[in-house]
């Protein structure tokens, strides 16, 4: 999506340790008129897929879902990352390896809000290794839900998460698909 | 806000512990087209007062941010919660003590995402005692901006967090107030 990756090549930042940083548009201050443009790129590419709802992870997930959303007319649940050990026979869990913060964490989501009659839109800012990707499948595939696909705002691809998840047969639409980024730059596939 | 009140009478749960679970269509499961009725409405309250942003706190607030930020046309900055006791020099800081974890956490914000040409709204999903309201308002005045008041859905009003603030000087407009609750039900003022 052209209008993302201009975006990305004015204001995104890459700092070392392979990190991009867009906290100034995507995930710490939110352009949201920006955000809704990429919300109905996700419909034109979904919208006749039959979603029922939309599934992200808290926290800088939650307000692209929202945004998207609206064009769907469907709810958002987003999975809560769970602090304690104590995970309830209410809840579907999976567990997310971050590879940024080097830790493991559980996500949750109540049952009550993925039911076997859900097809179910995955949204989240990034794809990297998959980890969090895969884990929210689990999680819908627990419930019984059919996963409609994912949608990436921005993929790294030079990982191996697209792979991963695609592989798996999940669709998979990145609206912006880096190939290689360093201090010179980002390039986009 | 009738609607706010009916909605709450209809799917709120009180549960042990002053909890008013709304997390099915409020703060996990979001109810995308109903928060952005709350959404107008807080529009309708604030649009004559120049915000140049809304400010929220991460997780639940940011989807009411969002879907309410459309209707000002500006962007959500979200305050996000400090895993780390590392806080950079380019952050705004502030202290949130959580009487339901009882825990204390540090709220950030980089210092870009907030100027003193602010004038911004604050927007959360819950007011009870006050200490995440409050540390927002720290932050903004921190950045020198002007705090135009604060948009609350639910605001506990048996609780002292609404005088606090209020007697702070900042307007505080909650949709609904919560006079008293139990397990035979939720009572507005």
């Amino acid at each position: 999506m052209k209008l993302l990756e201009d975006r990305i090549l004015k204001d995104g930042r890459v700092l070392e340790g392979n990190v991009l940083k867009v906290d100034n548009f995507l995930n710490h201050c939110i352009d949201v008129a920006f955000i809704c443009e990429l919300g109905r790129e996700f419909h034109r590419l979904y919208k006749d897929c039959g979603v029922t709802k939309i599934l992200t992870i808290e926290a800088s997930g939650i307000g692209i879902a929202c945004l998207t959303a609206q064009f769907f007319d469907v709810p958002v649940v987003f999975a809560k990352k769970s602090k304690t050990t104590n995970i309830s026979g209410d809840m579907y869990t999976a567990k997310v390896e971050s590879y940024t913060h080097k830790t493991t964490y559980d996500i949750v989501v109540v049952k009550d809000y993925l039911s076997p009659d859900d097809k179910v839109l995955i949204i989240d800012d990034f794809l990297a290794r998959g980890s969090a990707l895969a884990a929210l499948a689990s999680l819908i595939r627990d419930a019984g839900a059919e996963i409609v696909g994912a949608g990436i705002v921005i993929e790294k691809a030079y990982q191996d998460g697209g792979k991963i998840i695609r592989d798996m047969g999940i669709r998979v639409e990145s609206l912006a698909r880096i190939e290689s980024m360093d201090e010179n730059g980002v390039h986009f596939i």
